[in-house]
């Protein structure tokens, strides 16, 4: 089994994706398919070592960049890195793709040349989130900013087939995001879907409310693109003012710059857990392909997790079985 | 000019109520009218001093909890304290209200006996936020789940005289909140509203991300009334865990621990920065008389701050700042 790297997109591609490519094929000895320009490739791959027998490299000569409209540049640039990766999958040639290029245009990519698992209306892009003790999947977070009722009802049997094949919660609680517990609240898409989640099969936890995303509450959290795309970025921003105030707030003193410097061990720590690349990137839901998108800012540790989560992905059937639950629905996820 | 205090709601009721009640007293000499159980009230009054001749008990003999359904505990509880602020307010015998009881039942009651302002179709929930270096004003945060384009613009109107006039903003930039920043981003409602905020008569800076709203790219931002309330809690629910996990991380090793000892004074002027207390309730928008709701965990100071928020609103002439605007389009924000 091989698996297809976009190693051209990325704020630090490519030599930080043919790194982590490169780690995940030394320590696991995972075939991987470098994308992109060959002599950049090779050249950064000689620099890591003699040992990259089981690492390809595809040509590319084109690159799409994160500000190209999504569609456009997957139309127009069909030599580029993402899409040629993308055709490996589809070809047969590579059993999963990953880029850590515009989340846009990869989606475009993996539906127009992947497309989607028949049944699925509308894929979705999942984001793990760490929390206290554990992860929470949280879906859609942009794919589609305007929703109906059945296609929350598809992201909730999705997000649980991945919770269940690969982060491996036995029966994964589902959650429908509202802005109260009850099962009256929320807007009419929310109060609608919540009547068709009670006959899903999937394992219903009821409506959570934005507290309890990294309380850890539910292992999966249902929502519309929209919602979980603002949900992402502010989550981010929040994370990022509030360790920018903390390391203000310890250099205002001498006493308090000692102490940072003894809790620094423990912080940095810390931040390694709520750092995305632990988890390895938001997998595509209902693309009839594996197919992983990476933060932009991924570096080699990102990009190493997303092939491991993009192999288990393949290996655990993650495909098959979401085009099973469409077809058989007394299938109870767990 | 008398400022009615809701005594019985919020989880520190009566006593962190009427001590706040007391300390805004003491500290500006600013009139209130405390509403509650008069025997209990009397006797938190008196265990605070013997300066309190301008706090005034009027008595009310109900109380609405928390997970009281809103509309219908103020039509079934017309002598609860919360009601019976707003009325004193309808009736001119107090300028505006504070409660910290449930946000719901407030709006409800505020809507019920004081109305809307002419012209507003619906009277949205604000919540002021902490970012790096000022505050961002968010709104609906909860009033709206399903809004029109039209009641975005209106939030937007209002939020911009509250941002001038309350915090002190000369010129208060508008963001409308979306998945990207292009004009062409979104879902319907944003695609449309953006297209309506061109020409409304605000600063519109155009869409921001929820990455902005910590990072104070605008001053005010806007957005529907369930994204707001799920990014209001989403934001809580993450500080709280981020809290949480660093005084753990800080807890693992015996270095760290001394190293937090000398961290804490920064760390603690750092939460109370990021306490709402600071700024004292979100003030519903839109309600013809000046309310503001504290959050249920309020304490004396978060009531003190509220108290002085709501006097300003009232001093600066908020509530024909916002009924003017309506029939004078020509009057640009700032």
């Amino acid at each position: 089994m091989k698996i297809a790297i976009d190693a051209m997109g990325g704020d630090y591609a490519p030599r930080e994706i043919v790194r982590g490519a490169w780690e995940a094929y030394q320590e696991s000895g995972q075939q991987i398919i470098l994308v992109g320009d060959r002599s950049i490739l090779t050249n950064e791959l000689k620099q890591l070592g003699d040992n990259y027998a089981g690492l390809e490299i595809v040509h590319a000569d084109e690159v799409i960049a994160m500000d190209d409209a999504p569609a456009v540049a997957v139309r127009r640039k069909k030599n580029s890195s993402m899409v040629m990766a993308a055709e490996l999958v589809r070809d047969g040639h590579a059993s999963a793709m990953v880029s850590a290029g515009s989340t846009g245009a990869t989606m475009a990519a993996a539906l127009l040349r992947l497309g989607r698992i028949p049944g699925i209306a509308r894929p979705a892009i999942a984001s793990v989130l760490p929390t206290e003790n554990s992860v929470t999947l949280l879906l859609d977070v942009g794919a589609n900013v305007d929703c109906k009722p059945k296609h929350l009802v598809q992201f909730a049997l999705m997000g649980s087939l991945y919770a269940h094949k690969i982060l491996s919660i036995e029966v994964p609680r589902v959650g429908l995001l509202n802005v109260g517990e009850e099962s009256t609240k929320g807007n009419e898409l929310t109060q609608d879907t919540y009547t068709l989640l009670q006959e899903a099969p999937v394992h219903f936890y009821g409506n959570v409310e934005g507290r309890d995303i990294f309380k850890g509450t539910v292992d999966v959290v249902v929502c519309d693109g929209f919602v979980g795309n603002v949900v992402l970025k502010t989550s981010e921003g929040l994370a990022d003012v509030l360790m920018k105030m903390t390391s203000q707030a310890m250099r205002q003193s001498s006493l308090a710059k000692i102490g940072a410097t003894l809790t620094l061990p423990a912080l940095k720590k810390l931040g390694k857990k709520l750092h995305y690349s632990e988890y390895g990137g938001a997998p595509l839901l209902g693309i009839n392909g594996v197919a992983i998108v990476s933060h932009g800012s991924s570096k080699a540790l990102a990009i190493k997790n997303a092939v491991y989560r993009a192999r288990e992905s393949v290996e655990n059937g993650l495909i098959s079985a979401i085009s099973d639950s469409l077809n058989n629905n007394e299938h109870k996820v767990g």
